[in-house]
């Protein structure tokens, strides 16, 4: 019928055979259309193995041609890996680290895997979201959320591997990244203090949130051992009004505008010196000195400029994956944990020196 | 041995039969041993399925006693359903709306499903990421990144469920959720021309930006229409520093500061603002009127108090994840496209009444 020579196997030939033997394309099909091994086909459909670009370009031109996907289900009953980490996020929305999400994704996505994402609104979800995590059989899974004792021991019970995200107080059951949340607040009123402030106010975070109160402890511990007054403290919920709320509600408390305030992250800060500035006239840091936590974007804002700590986000990420991979490698018992220390950034909201009337009393 | 009296079955007596029969749990030894059906154990690890209280918790403390967790891998084999979407996205660190992946993810747990996130960081990855999409067999996708048209046909071909969330220009070929972006090009130029603006600036997003692109469109068809003089247009990153570039640069091309300045987003209207505030000594709305996108966190505090355009964003996420919802369920061939229209936020950065003596004058 033609003249043109035919291949030794053509997609067309292939798909005939397959469909007379009434059965799906199998790996061993592409392989032989493409003219490479099996193995050769299974490194090409697995993310992040070696391949040459020109097998890679053969075997999914054959895969193309047969409509063959390498079934992931029926992988992962044989391999016993899913290759899928779950991240558990409590309140997304809140996620006072955009780049931590988007940096877990690609220091997981490097290691061949992809992420399942479970996010809760409330406390009262964590139970439906630990059996669907279950459920999905993933290899294995790095919370940024609280999880109790119990829940850890049984992420344990069922051999599941788990690291624990910048957790506030690292249990000593887990596997954890974590950045030293006391050691931040010990660093940051020393710097303050040494500048001359001695009344300090605190705006915390929630009450549920540990990364929080463990700062506020490393603060309250750190004023006593100067034998300076217990700081003026309230809560807020990390949103901008909270921090305007926050710095009226310590001056009516405190009776006066303390020297130094302290704010759980950066945007009560920003809440904070805006009320400051624009509603009570009140300078910063002429009258008040105001740090924040986390060197959020807009820390570094002319608007802004924000005394903060910086936490190394990036590295933090590369070591939750490093350890997660790890524990699905090997299934180590040993819990351990990898401690963090943030990074002090200037900015321009708190003096940092002593004021000149001061340097020529001492 | 025992004098209280043994239950029916007791999960000793049910796990050791099981080891005698040298095979895995199944719900069925679950429905036993909760006494309910093996329907009612499929529903409670169904996620978003009815089930009573009481049943639910008859039916966990079974499956705990025997360790039973349902494999989903065994079950998509069967169903044909992993109960995964993928939420393809680019750029996750500059995701200008976090709160757009949170409400997805919200919507799509709603519907019995976990959002497995596939992100890219240049588009040399897309390739990648889809042959990685049709390995984890999803049941859909829902995409807020640029696909081409070739890759919108291979989701066809592939017959996976594809919704594009805020493209910039949506194809016919696939299901979209769209704002209209031509239209608050529109709307914006208007409002800030019968305040008596003429002279525009425009920091665009980048040259690959859809949604920018079709903006930045729409404000110069708006100002064509009306014959005022073409806008003097630079191109950014979306970041604050090409924002404070932007407008240097603007002046510089047009001679003068120009009346108004349209941003593509709103970190960028925030670094011109406080390039012209801080900087150039330029009064905002005073001298220069300037307008964002997106409402942003910080569009409204008391710093910027931004004019700008709101994404109904919720909205949006409910009505893609619908728009999937009815895909996965019945793979209608037919292209649908649900528009939402932005919402003008006045602000304190624009001026938007005539200046009195026009007002005189005219």
């Amino acid at each position: 019928m033609t003249t043109k020579l035919a291949p030794v196997t053509s997609p067309a030939d292939c798909k005939a055979a397959i469909q007379r033997e009434n059965r799906r394309v199998t790996s061993y099909d592409v392989a032989l259309l493409a003219g490479v091994s099996q193995s050769a086909v299974s490194r090409c459909f697995k993310p992040g193995a070696s391949v040459s670009k020109a097998t890679y370009a053969r075997v999914m031109k054959a895969a193309q041609g047969l409509d063959y996907i390498p079934n992931a289900a029926a992988r992962s009953l044989i391999t016993r890996r899913s290759n899928i980490v779950g991240v558990i996020i409590s309140h997304l929305a809140n996620l006072y680290h955009p780049e931590a999400l988007s940096e877990l994704s690609q220091q997981i996505n490097r290691r061949g895997k992809r992420v399942l994402l479970f996010t809760w609104q409330n406390e009262l979800d964590v139970e439906h979201v630990l059996t669907d995590v279950w459920q999905y059989q993933v290899d294995g899974v790095i919370a940024s959320a609280p999880l109790s004792d119990a829940h850890v021991a049984e992420f344990s019970r069922r051999d599941v591997p788990l690291v624990a995200f910048n957790p506030g107080q690292a249990s000593q059951l887990v596997n954890s990244v974590v950045c030293d949340q006391r050691e931040a607040g010990h660093m940051l009123v020393s710097r303050l203090a040494a500048a001359g402030h001695r009344l300090f106010g605190i705006i915390d975070g929630p009450e549920s949130n540990a990364v929080c109160n463990e700062r506020r402890r490393g603060c309250a511990e750190r004023l006593a051992q100067l034998g300076y007054p217990a700081p003026v403290i309230v809560r807020g919920n990390f949103d901008y009004a909270s921090g305007a709320r926050g710095l009226r509600d310590i001056i009516a408390q405190a009776g006066r505008v303390p020297d130094a305030l302290i704010c759980g992250n950066d945007v009560m800060a920003f809440g904070a010196i805006d009320c400051a500035r624009h509603e009570l006239g009140i300078s910063v840091p002429g009258e008040l000195s105001v740090a924040g936590f986390d060197a959020a974007e807009a820390s570094n804002w002319l608007s802004y400029q924000l005394t903060t700590l910086r936490l190394p986000v990036q590295k933090m990420a590369v070591a939750a994956a490093e350890l997660l991979s790890n524990l699905i490698d090997t299934h180590d018992g040993d819990a351990e944990r990898r401690v963090f220390a943030p990074q002090f950034i200037e900015g321009a909201t708190a003096r940092l020196t002593l004021p000149a009337s001061v340097s020529l009393a001492a």
